[in-house]
């Protein structure tokens, strides 16, 4: 991955910023700006971005993968095992690294990520920090022809994910089975056309009236029984770049209180879908869903916002809330999502992720999205 | 899950060390102390332990979750949406919270996990913080019966489905492809005997002489071929609670030196394995294993510790490190992994999940470890 015109980008704003560094500790911000996309489990890494050198401090374990995924000028490795030169201990190391710098540096943290044990280690420094999380954040959310390429792809393997699972539903299966239908696909087929890659994928099949009110829970091992809802939702991530498909399905037809709520959904995802582009506002967008919804009377049932922006992270900024401002802009790529859950009716939600360009819009992910075609019978 | 005798150990410790509150932000301690096992993504959640009362800062999307799954007292939850009772954002609810200090409160945080915004919102209210993840880190080393049979039974899983990709694994297939017939093994499994379960799980199978030797990447689409050495490792989480298995195998005969090697890695494992017990080190335990391997002039080529514990962590602490001198006990469960890792030979490594018990010691994951018995023809 190209990651010399981020790390270029960032020490731009450090300039204007007056900052003397920059340390990432978000591990999709590591990966953004150094291409490492490590596994750390409970041996932290923390990448640190100077003037004029580029280092991480990392376990390891992770010094031949960071040698072969990166460009980084100097690896700070911490060993576990006696006998190596260097540190034994990761902070240790931060220490070590941390009391190079000058008395009274500033110093670029990620309010949302740094540990405290690391903000306390700046302060026995001397060292000023100040946030840049909002900086990478507004980076992040302008994708590359690059990452825009990979997220094209993971909308494609998301969408066909969707219809295997989907069409593989039925009575008597579970939601873990039902997940299971569409990882196969994708176990198959990214491997004979992807060389390379790797895989991060997400699933979740909340079914009936009680689950299907809880937009977040993981699929358990509840049967599909006649008559059910169900919110089948999807991440694929190739190479880390994410996209996200989700449709709102039913075993048997459905009750003419759910037909009516469905598609009401679906109208406002439309609606938000035929407005979304360049020059508008994130909270328009928002605003456009929501009023299908208000006309319909159901505004009461509306839990979260419109959508979300999708990339490295399973959501990012900027998010398509009422009280977001932002302009959005050709790069930004978005999940459109609006929900409607009621009790004793049920949770409906479709979700589609849709790039933003300077002359118009591609949505990225395909699947039926009106009644007929998602009534299993 | 019965958390309440967490909450009060915790309680307790607060009081020794005259905390007047404890905020818990680590996801994983989340789950321990509440219950709550969420699907966060962009939303934070924040467990607060008071004296008197629990409570959980919650975005409005997990409340009918928290509801189901805890017992918390008091749910402070903040919408994404307008018109609703209460706070539209985190920060200004964690804000709203953590003024109701008395200023000069002494208040109990993860210095690992809880990041900086929340830090520098205390110091605000003139609020001193104190490290309390080592106490956390304690509590979650000594399993109860309850969590060592949801291990137990996440250790059959595992091992399973490791047999279901070894069995499975040949010529021609790719890293990714073998993932895949375990984890087919666990979505179809897991529904029929575990009623009402989430499914956790982690695998990756680093191929042949280079990607083997990084002893953490993910799998990627490499097809594998005759002569190769694989690692295979997974992990199952059967409601969060988890435990690991990998096997080192062969496609095809292995060289003399590879033969050579992998003998000492399993002789290194069983070391370590036939010794460890209530009463050891953690870092005598590490040794038992190192000392096989020095013995065979091959220390050189180690470059991490012998093992971990397990439980809702992917690894937790006790580390079975050559530094640590904590005392084992009965109620911890490891993972014991020694690994050899020798460019142009290849990378070796088993784990198997342990529990500790008064009167011995329990090995919940169990797959042939001998040579000939992991070579694929």
């Amino acid at each position: 991955m190209k990651t010399k015109s981020r790390s270029d980008e960032l020490k731009s704003i450090m300039k204007n910023k007056n900052l003397d560094v920059a340390l990432i500790s978000n591990f999709e911000n590591q990966y953004y700006f150094s291409g490492l996309k490590a596994i750390t489990y409970s041996r932290p890494i923390l990448l640190i971005i100077g003037k004029d050198e580029e280092s991480l401090i990392i376990p390891a374990l992770e010094e031949e993968h960071a040698k072969e995924k990166t460009d980084i000028d100097q690896l700070y490795v911490y060993h576990e095992v006696e006998g190596k030169e260097g540190e034994t201990s990761y902070h240790e190391q931060v220490k070590a690294v941390l009391s190079t710098l000058k008395s009274g540096s500033t110093v670029g943290v990620e309010y949302n990520a740094l540990p405290t044990e690391i903000t306390l280690m700046l302060k026995d420094e001397n060292a000023e920090i100040k946030n840049i999380q909002e900086d990478i954040t507004a980076m992040r959310a302008i994708k590359s022809k690059e990452e825009i390429d990979m997220i094209t792809h993971s909308g494609q393997l998301v969408s066909n994910a969707l219809k295997h699972t989907i069409e593989n539903a039925g009575e008597n299966k579970t939601e873990l089975e039902i997940d299971y239908y569409g990882n196969e696909y994708l176990f198959k087929e990214i491997p004979k056309h992807f060389p390379d890659s790797t895989l991060d994928y997400f699933v979740m099949s909340p079914s009936g009236l009680e689950r299907t009110n809880m937009p977040h829970v993981f699929s358990n091992t509840r049967k599909l029984r006649s008559q059910d809802i169900i919110i089948h939702s999807r991440q694929v991530g190739l190479n880390g770049y994410r996209a996200e498909c989700e449709r709102t399905f039913f075993i048997g037809d459905p009750t003419d209180r759910q037909r009516e709520v469905f598609n009401v959904m679906v109208a406002a995802q439309k609606a938000a879908l035929d407005f979304i582009k360049v020059g508008v506002t994130a909270k328009e967008v928002n605003q456009k869903a929501l009023e299908v919804i208000k006309e319909a009377g159901l505004e009461e049932y509306v839990v979260h916002r419109t959508g979300h922006g999708i990339g490295i992270g399973v959501h990012e900024e900027p998010s398509l809330r009422f009280d977001n401002d932002l302009m959005l802009e050709a790069g930004m790529v978005f999940c459109i999502e609006p929900g409607i859950y009621i009790p004793d009716v049920g949770g409906f939600r479709h979700s589609d992720t849709v790039v933003l360009k300077e002359n118009g819009t591609e949505l990225i992910t395909e699947y039926p999205r009106d009644i007929d075609s998602l009534i299993i019978k």
